[in-house]
Protein backbone atom coordinates (compact mmCIF):
# COMPACT_ATOMS: atom_id res chain seq x y z
CA UNK A 1 0.00 0.00 0.00
CA UNK A 2 1.24 3.41 -0.92
CA UNK A 3 1.50 5.52 1.84
CA UNK A 4 0.24 9.51 1.55
CA UNK A 5 2.82 11.79 3.04
CA UNK A 6 1.72 15.47 2.72
CA UNK A 7 4.29 17.91 3.41
CA UNK A 8 2.11 20.49 4.26
CA UNK A 9 3.76 24.16 3.30
CA UNK A 10 0.84 26.44 2.03
CA UNK A 11 -0.83 28.59 4.22
CA UNK A 12 -4.55 28.88 3.45
CA UNK A 13 -4.12 31.86 1.26
CA UNK A 14 -1.59 29.54 -1.12
CA UNK A 15 -4.14 27.01 -0.73
CA UNK A 16 -6.47 29.25 -2.12
CA UNK A 17 -4.67 30.57 -5.20
CA UNK A 18 -3.70 27.30 -6.14
CA UNK A 19 -7.78 26.39 -5.73
CA UNK A 20 -8.01 29.77 -8.07
CA UNK A 21 -5.84 28.51 -10.55
CA UNK A 22 -7.61 25.01 -10.41
CA UNK A 23 -10.71 26.44 -11.60
CA UNK A 24 -9.02 28.35 -14.33
CA UNK A 25 -7.32 25.68 -15.91
CA UNK A 26 -10.60 23.45 -15.58
CA UNK A 27 -12.80 26.31 -17.49
CA UNK A 28 -9.20 26.56 -20.33
CA UNK A 29 -8.69 29.97 -19.88
CA UNK A 30 -5.45 31.99 -19.00
CA UNK A 31 -5.21 34.46 -16.60
CA UNK A 32 -2.94 37.43 -16.41
CA UNK A 33 -2.31 39.51 -12.95
CA UNK A 34 -1.80 42.84 -14.30
CA UNK A 35 0.49 44.68 -11.87
CA UNK A 36 1.86 47.89 -11.54
CA UNK A 37 2.34 51.48 -9.00
CA UNK A 38 -1.00 54.29 -9.74
CA UNK A 39 -1.48 55.48 -12.78
CA UNK A 40 1.06 53.21 -14.95
CA UNK A 41 -1.58 52.74 -17.25
CA UNK A 42 -2.94 49.51 -16.77
CA UNK A 43 -6.85 50.63 -17.01
CA UNK A 44 -5.42 52.08 -20.19
CA UNK A 45 -3.68 49.49 -21.57
CA UNK A 46 -6.45 46.79 -21.52
CA UNK A 47 -9.11 49.46 -22.97
CA UNK A 48 -6.72 49.27 -25.62
CA UNK A 49 -5.70 46.00 -26.63
CA UNK A 50 -8.44 43.48 -25.51
CA UNK A 51 -10.28 44.58 -28.88
CA UNK A 52 -7.26 43.71 -30.97
CA UNK A 53 -6.92 40.40 -29.23
CA UNK A 54 -9.20 38.94 -32.79
CA UNK A 55 -12.57 37.99 -33.89
CA UNK A 56 -14.51 36.14 -31.21
CA UNK A 57 -11.75 35.73 -28.47
CA UNK A 58 -13.59 36.49 -25.34
CA UNK A 59 -11.50 38.37 -22.38
CA UNK A 60 -12.48 39.33 -19.22
CA UNK A 61 -11.30 41.23 -16.00
CA UNK A 62 -11.28 41.42 -12.24
CA UNK A 63 -10.61 45.34 -11.18
CA UNK A 64 -9.71 45.73 -8.07
CA UNK A 65 -9.31 49.18 -6.70
CA UNK A 66 -9.87 50.64 -2.63
CA UNK A 67 -13.26 53.15 -3.90
CA UNK A 68 -14.95 53.87 -6.88
CA UNK A 69 -15.90 51.41 -10.24
CA UNK A 70 -14.48 53.97 -12.74
CA UNK A 71 -12.25 51.53 -13.88
CA UNK A 72 -14.75 49.10 -14.42
CA UNK A 73 -17.12 51.15 -16.10
CA UNK A 74 -14.17 52.25 -18.16
CA UNK A 75 -13.75 48.48 -19.34
CA UNK A 76 -17.41 47.39 -19.91
CA UNK A 77 -17.14 48.08 -23.55
CA UNK A 78 -14.08 46.40 -24.23
CA UNK A 79 -14.33 43.33 -21.76
CA UNK A 80 -17.20 40.69 -22.32
CA UNK A 81 -17.41 40.39 -18.57
CA UNK A 82 -16.01 42.96 -16.04
CA UNK A 83 -16.42 42.17 -12.07
CA UNK A 84 -15.37 45.49 -9.85
CA UNK A 85 -13.68 44.20 -6.58
CA UNK A 86 -13.27 47.19 -3.75
CA UNK A 87 -11.11 46.40 -1.12
CA UNK A 88 -11.76 49.61 1.13
CA UNK A 89 -8.67 49.67 2.92
CA UNK A 90 -7.20 46.79 1.33
CA UNK A 91 -3.55 47.68 -0.46
CA UNK A 92 -3.56 44.22 -2.49
CA UNK A 93 -5.93 41.56 -4.15
CA UNK A 94 -6.47 38.80 -1.83
CA UNK A 95 -6.82 34.95 -3.57
CA UNK A 96 -10.55 34.92 -1.10
CA UNK A 97 -11.32 38.24 -3.03
CA UNK A 98 -10.38 36.49 -6.28
CA UNK A 99 -12.29 33.69 -5.24
CA UNK A 100 -15.71 35.36 -5.15
CA UNK A 101 -14.79 37.70 -8.60
CA UNK A 102 -14.27 34.32 -10.22
CA UNK A 103 -17.92 33.28 -8.85
CA UNK A 104 -19.28 36.21 -10.45
CA UNK A 105 -17.99 35.13 -13.77
CA UNK A 106 -19.08 32.38 -16.55
CA UNK A 107 -15.93 30.92 -16.35
CA UNK A 108 -16.85 28.63 -19.34
CA UNK A 109 -17.28 31.68 -21.74
CA UNK A 110 -13.83 33.67 -21.31
CA UNK A 111 -10.50 32.95 -23.15
CA UNK A 112 -8.45 35.41 -21.04
CA UNK A 113 -9.06 36.93 -17.48
CA UNK A 114 -7.19 39.78 -16.49
CA UNK A 115 -6.90 40.73 -12.72
CA UNK A 116 -5.84 44.37 -12.36
CA UNK A 117 -4.68 44.84 -8.87
CA UNK A 118 -4.53 47.51 -6.73
CA UNK A 119 -2.17 50.29 -8.00
CA UNK A 120 0.55 49.12 -5.77
CA UNK A 121 4.72 48.19 -6.39
CA UNK A 122 4.74 46.27 -3.30
CA UNK A 123 1.69 44.25 -1.52
CA UNK A 124 0.55 42.75 -4.34
CA UNK A 125 3.73 41.20 -5.57
CA UNK A 126 3.19 38.69 -2.36
CA UNK A 127 -0.11 37.31 -3.31
CA UNK A 128 -0.59 34.15 -5.28
CA UNK A 129 -4.02 34.81 -6.51
CA UNK A 130 -4.00 31.80 -8.73
CA UNK A 131 -3.01 33.60 -12.30
CA UNK A 132 -1.38 32.04 -14.37
CA UNK A 133 1.41 34.88 -16.04
CA UNK A 134 2.40 38.27 -14.42
CA UNK A 135 2.29 41.23 -16.41
CA UNK A 136 4.02 44.67 -14.54
CA UNK A 137 3.86 47.49 -16.08
CA UNK A 138 6.55 50.14 -15.22
CA UNK A 139 5.35 53.95 -16.48
CA UNK A 140 8.08 56.17 -17.57
CA UNK A 141 7.66 59.15 -15.86
CA UNK A 142 8.05 57.00 -12.54
CA UNK A 143 11.44 57.16 -13.01
CA UNK A 144 14.16 54.73 -14.38
CA UNK A 145 15.29 53.65 -10.47
CA UNK A 146 12.24 51.91 -9.56
CA UNK A 147 13.63 48.46 -10.72
CA UNK A 148 16.46 48.60 -8.03
CA UNK A 149 13.59 50.35 -5.65
CA UNK A 150 11.16 47.86 -5.85
CA UNK A 151 12.68 44.23 -6.92
CA UNK A 152 10.71 41.53 -5.52
CA UNK A 153 7.70 42.95 -7.86
CA UNK A 154 9.94 42.76 -11.11
CA UNK A 155 11.97 39.32 -10.43
CA UNK A 156 8.05 37.51 -10.18
CA UNK A 157 7.11 39.10 -13.79
CA UNK A 158 7.03 36.80 -16.81
CA UNK A 159 6.38 40.31 -19.05
CA UNK A 160 7.18 43.61 -17.94
CA UNK A 161 5.87 46.64 -19.72
CA UNK A 162 7.69 49.96 -20.11
CA UNK A 163 4.49 52.31 -20.36
CA UNK A 164 4.36 55.56 -20.94
CA UNK A 165 7.28 55.83 -23.79
CA UNK A 166 6.08 58.66 -26.19
CA UNK A 167 7.10 60.72 -22.63
CA UNK A 168 11.05 59.59 -23.39
CA UNK A 169 12.48 62.65 -24.97
CA UNK A 170 9.90 64.88 -22.76
CA UNK A 171 11.73 63.70 -19.51
CA UNK A 172 15.14 62.65 -18.92
CA UNK A 173 14.82 58.63 -19.29
CA UNK A 174 17.91 55.84 -18.69
CA UNK A 175 17.07 53.07 -20.70
CA UNK A 176 20.36 51.46 -20.02
CA UNK A 177 20.01 51.68 -16.30
CA UNK A 178 16.09 49.59 -16.02
CA UNK A 179 18.07 47.06 -18.38
CA UNK A 180 20.98 47.10 -15.77
CA UNK A 181 18.76 46.74 -13.11
CA UNK A 182 16.24 44.04 -14.45
CA UNK A 183 19.03 41.88 -15.49
CA UNK A 184 20.17 41.50 -11.55
CA UNK A 185 16.52 40.39 -10.62
CA UNK A 186 14.54 39.22 -13.82
CA UNK A 187 16.47 37.94 -16.94
CA UNK A 188 13.57 35.48 -18.24
CA UNK A 189 10.84 37.84 -18.73
CA UNK A 190 10.71 40.18 -22.11
CA UNK A 191 11.15 43.96 -21.65
CA UNK A 192 7.96 45.39 -24.09
CA UNK A 193 8.62 49.29 -24.80
CA UNK A 194 5.03 50.76 -24.85
CA UNK A 195 2.38 53.80 -25.86
CA UNK A 196 -1.11 53.78 -25.36
CA UNK A 197 -0.66 56.76 -27.23
CA UNK A 198 1.44 55.84 -30.26
CA UNK A 199 0.57 52.38 -30.36
CA UNK A 200 4.08 51.56 -30.24
CA UNK A 201 4.49 47.84 -28.45
CA UNK A 202 0.73 46.91 -28.13
CA UNK A 203 1.31 44.33 -31.11
CA UNK A 204 4.40 42.86 -29.34
CA UNK A 205 2.11 42.81 -26.15
CA UNK A 206 -0.81 40.74 -28.17
CA UNK A 207 1.95 38.46 -29.54
CA UNK A 208 2.88 37.61 -26.06
CA UNK A 209 -0.34 37.19 -24.90
CA UNK A 210 -1.07 34.65 -27.34
CA UNK A 211 2.30 32.64 -27.03
CA UNK A 212 0.72 31.98 -23.53
CA UNK A 213 -2.27 30.39 -24.00
CA UNK A 214 -1.96 26.90 -23.78
CA UNK B 1 -6.42 61.69 46.74
CA UNK B 2 -6.99 61.89 42.54
CA UNK B 3 -7.72 58.63 40.95
CA UNK B 4 -5.59 58.20 37.64
CA UNK B 5 -7.65 56.33 35.35
CA UNK B 6 -6.43 55.24 32.16
CA UNK B 7 -8.66 54.49 29.04
CA UNK B 8 -6.52 52.71 26.65
CA UNK B 9 -7.57 53.12 23.37
CA UNK B 10 -3.60 53.01 21.69
CA UNK B 11 -1.87 49.84 20.42
CA UNK B 12 1.70 49.80 20.59
CA UNK B 13 2.25 51.08 17.28
CA UNK B 14 -0.03 54.33 17.92
CA UNK B 15 2.02 54.85 21.43
CA UNK B 16 5.04 54.61 19.82
CA UNK B 17 4.17 56.77 17.40
CA UNK B 18 3.41 59.49 19.73
CA UNK B 19 6.28 58.73 21.69
CA UNK B 20 8.20 60.07 18.34
CA UNK B 21 6.32 63.17 18.35
CA UNK B 22 7.12 64.03 22.14
CA UNK B 23 10.66 63.46 21.15
CA UNK B 24 10.49 65.79 18.56
CA UNK B 25 8.51 68.37 20.82
CA UNK B 26 11.34 68.76 22.62
CA UNK B 27 14.25 68.61 20.65
CA UNK B 28 12.01 71.67 18.81
CA UNK B 29 11.70 70.67 15.31
CA UNK B 30 8.98 70.14 12.77
CA UNK B 31 8.13 66.89 10.92
CA UNK B 32 6.57 66.39 7.95
CA UNK B 33 5.83 62.59 6.41
CA UNK B 34 5.67 62.96 2.57
CA UNK B 35 3.80 60.30 1.19
CA UNK B 36 2.36 59.53 -2.24
CA UNK B 37 2.96 56.59 -5.31
CA UNK B 38 6.44 55.62 -6.21
CA UNK B 39 7.56 58.14 -8.77
CA UNK B 40 5.96 61.52 -7.78
CA UNK B 41 8.81 63.67 -7.25
CA UNK B 42 9.34 62.90 -3.35
CA UNK B 43 12.90 63.15 -3.34
CA UNK B 44 13.38 65.77 -6.05
CA UNK B 45 11.34 67.98 -4.67
CA UNK B 46 13.53 67.91 -1.00
CA UNK B 47 16.35 68.08 -3.16
CA UNK B 48 15.22 71.55 -4.54
CA UNK B 49 13.61 72.53 -1.49
CA UNK B 50 15.81 72.19 1.24
CA UNK B 51 18.55 73.96 -0.12
CA UNK B 52 15.86 77.00 -0.23
CA UNK B 53 14.80 76.75 3.12
CA UNK B 54 16.94 79.18 4.35
CA UNK B 55 20.59 80.79 5.82
CA UNK B 56 21.22 78.71 8.85
CA UNK B 57 17.70 76.52 8.87
CA UNK B 58 18.59 72.63 9.31
CA UNK B 59 16.76 70.08 7.08
CA UNK B 60 17.13 66.65 7.96
CA UNK B 61 15.63 63.47 6.33
CA UNK B 62 14.62 59.86 6.86
CA UNK B 63 14.25 57.90 4.15
CA UNK B 64 12.25 55.25 3.39
CA UNK B 65 12.83 52.38 0.88
CA UNK B 66 12.68 48.25 0.21
CA UNK B 67 16.22 48.44 -0.77
CA UNK B 68 19.14 50.82 -2.10
CA UNK B 69 20.37 54.20 -0.58
CA UNK B 70 20.07 55.84 -3.71
CA UNK B 71 17.46 58.27 -2.49
CA UNK B 72 19.52 59.00 0.61
CA UNK B 73 22.22 59.84 -1.75
CA UNK B 74 20.58 62.12 -4.03
CA UNK B 75 20.06 64.00 -0.22
CA UNK B 76 23.51 63.82 0.92
CA UNK B 77 24.37 67.63 -0.47
CA UNK B 78 21.18 68.95 0.75
CA UNK B 79 20.50 68.07 4.02
CA UNK B 80 22.10 68.35 6.88
CA UNK B 81 21.28 64.79 8.63
CA UNK B 82 20.10 61.99 6.35
CA UNK B 83 19.00 58.34 7.25
CA UNK B 84 18.23 55.57 4.72
CA UNK B 85 15.68 53.15 6.35
CA UNK B 86 15.57 49.57 4.31
CA UNK B 87 12.34 48.24 4.94
CA UNK B 88 13.07 44.68 3.24
CA UNK B 89 9.77 43.66 1.80
CA UNK B 90 7.55 46.51 4.34
CA UNK B 91 5.91 48.19 2.13
CA UNK B 92 6.07 51.24 5.00
CA UNK B 93 7.72 52.83 7.24
CA UNK B 94 6.21 51.87 11.12
CA UNK B 95 6.79 53.97 14.27
CA UNK B 96 9.48 51.43 15.36
CA UNK B 97 11.63 52.28 12.45
CA UNK B 98 11.27 55.84 12.62
CA UNK B 99 12.02 55.71 16.67
CA UNK B 100 15.58 54.14 15.40
CA UNK B 101 15.57 56.09 12.90
CA UNK B 102 15.87 59.47 15.73
CA UNK B 103 18.34 57.23 17.30
CA UNK B 104 20.41 57.60 14.47
CA UNK B 105 20.13 61.48 13.93
CA UNK B 106 20.99 64.85 15.99
CA UNK B 107 17.70 66.26 16.71
CA UNK B 108 18.81 69.17 18.81
CA UNK B 109 20.53 70.25 15.46
CA UNK B 110 17.31 69.52 13.53
CA UNK B 111 14.90 72.71 12.39
CA UNK B 112 12.89 70.36 9.78
CA UNK B 113 12.57 66.86 9.59
CA UNK B 114 11.10 65.01 6.59
CA UNK B 115 10.34 61.66 6.64
CA UNK B 116 10.25 60.81 2.71
CA UNK B 117 8.08 56.89 2.99
CA UNK B 118 7.95 54.39 0.79
CA UNK B 119 6.53 54.96 -2.65
CA UNK B 120 2.79 54.01 -1.69
CA UNK B 121 -0.69 55.26 -1.73
CA UNK B 122 -2.54 52.82 0.54
CA UNK B 123 -0.26 51.25 3.62
CA UNK B 124 1.81 54.35 4.64
CA UNK B 125 -1.35 56.17 5.29
CA UNK B 126 -2.58 53.86 7.97
CA UNK B 127 0.48 54.75 10.45
CA UNK B 128 0.94 57.36 12.68
CA UNK B 129 4.58 57.44 12.93
CA UNK B 130 5.10 60.69 15.11
CA UNK B 131 5.06 63.58 12.18
CA UNK B 132 3.46 67.16 12.85
CA UNK B 133 1.91 66.95 9.38
CA UNK B 134 1.51 65.41 6.10
CA UNK B 135 2.29 66.27 2.87
CA UNK B 136 1.01 64.36 -0.13
CA UNK B 137 1.89 64.16 -3.55
CA UNK B 138 0.01 63.35 -6.30
CA UNK B 139 1.80 63.61 -10.10
CA UNK B 140 0.05 64.37 -12.61
CA UNK B 141 0.91 61.17 -15.41
CA UNK B 142 -0.91 59.69 -12.80
CA UNK B 143 -3.99 60.43 -14.06
CA UNK B 144 -6.65 63.42 -12.74
CA UNK B 145 -8.41 60.13 -10.99
CA UNK B 146 -6.33 59.27 -8.09
CA UNK B 147 -7.98 61.31 -5.30
CA UNK B 148 -11.18 59.06 -5.52
CA UNK B 149 -9.36 55.80 -5.57
CA UNK B 150 -7.20 56.42 -3.10
CA UNK B 151 -9.40 58.51 -0.55
CA UNK B 152 -7.85 57.87 2.67
CA UNK B 153 -4.42 59.03 2.15
CA UNK B 154 -5.54 62.34 0.85
CA UNK B 155 -7.86 62.52 4.09
CA UNK B 156 -5.31 62.58 6.28
CA UNK B 157 -2.82 65.22 4.60
CA UNK B 158 -2.44 68.37 5.65
CA UNK B 159 -1.01 69.80 1.66
CA UNK B 160 -1.39 68.18 -1.17
CA UNK B 161 1.17 69.07 -3.94
CA UNK B 162 0.15 68.23 -7.55
CA UNK B 163 3.57 67.69 -9.26
CA UNK B 164 5.19 67.62 -12.26
CA UNK B 165 2.16 70.14 -13.43
CA UNK B 166 4.98 70.86 -16.03
CA UNK B 167 3.22 68.21 -18.28
CA UNK B 168 -0.31 69.22 -18.17
CA UNK B 169 -0.47 70.17 -22.01
CA UNK B 170 1.59 67.31 -23.26
CA UNK B 171 -1.21 65.17 -20.95
CA UNK B 172 -4.86 65.41 -20.65
CA UNK B 173 -5.26 66.37 -16.77
CA UNK B 174 -8.65 67.46 -15.61
CA UNK B 175 -7.59 69.84 -12.22
CA UNK B 176 -11.59 70.27 -12.21
CA UNK B 177 -11.81 66.68 -11.14
CA UNK B 178 -9.00 66.36 -8.83
CA UNK B 179 -11.04 69.71 -6.64
CA UNK B 180 -14.07 67.96 -6.82
CA UNK B 181 -13.08 64.59 -5.72
CA UNK B 182 -10.68 66.48 -2.90
CA UNK B 183 -13.93 68.89 -1.91
CA UNK B 184 -14.91 65.45 -1.00
CA UNK B 185 -12.40 64.18 1.50
CA UNK B 186 -10.32 67.22 2.23
CA UNK B 187 -11.28 70.51 2.11
CA UNK B 188 -8.84 72.31 4.94
CA UNK B 189 -5.36 71.01 2.92
CA UNK B 190 -4.29 73.48 1.03
CA UNK B 191 -3.73 72.47 -2.90
CA UNK B 192 -0.43 73.47 -4.39
CA UNK B 193 0.73 73.10 -8.24
CA UNK B 194 4.20 72.38 -8.32
CA UNK B 195 7.10 71.73 -10.97
CA UNK B 196 10.30 70.36 -10.09
CA UNK B 197 11.32 71.25 -13.49
CA UNK B 198 10.01 75.38 -14.00
CA UNK B 199 10.06 75.52 -10.08
CA UNK B 200 6.42 76.79 -10.02
CA UNK B 201 4.65 76.45 -6.56
CA UNK B 202 8.22 75.90 -4.62
CA UNK B 203 7.87 79.32 -2.93
CA UNK B 204 4.15 78.55 -1.53
CA UNK B 205 5.48 74.88 -0.36
CA UNK B 206 8.20 76.83 1.09
CA UNK B 207 6.01 79.29 2.93
CA UNK B 208 3.97 76.76 3.72
CA UNK B 209 6.49 75.05 5.09
CA UNK B 210 7.35 78.45 7.35
CA UNK B 211 3.87 78.75 8.68
CA UNK B 212 4.16 75.35 10.17
CA UNK B 213 6.86 75.87 12.12
CA UNK B 214 5.61 76.98 15.91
Amino acid sequence: MKINVIKSVLDASDALGRANRRRMDEAGLLCVNVLSAPGSGKTTLLQKSLPLLGEGVRAAVLVGDLQTTRDAERLQGVAAQVTQINTGRGCHLSPAQVAEGLDSLDLKRIDYLFIENVGNMVCPAAFDLGEHRRAVLLSVPEGDDKVAKYPVLFQKADVILLTKVDLVGVLEYDFGRVREDLSKVNTAAPLIRLSNETGEGIDEWLNWLREQKP
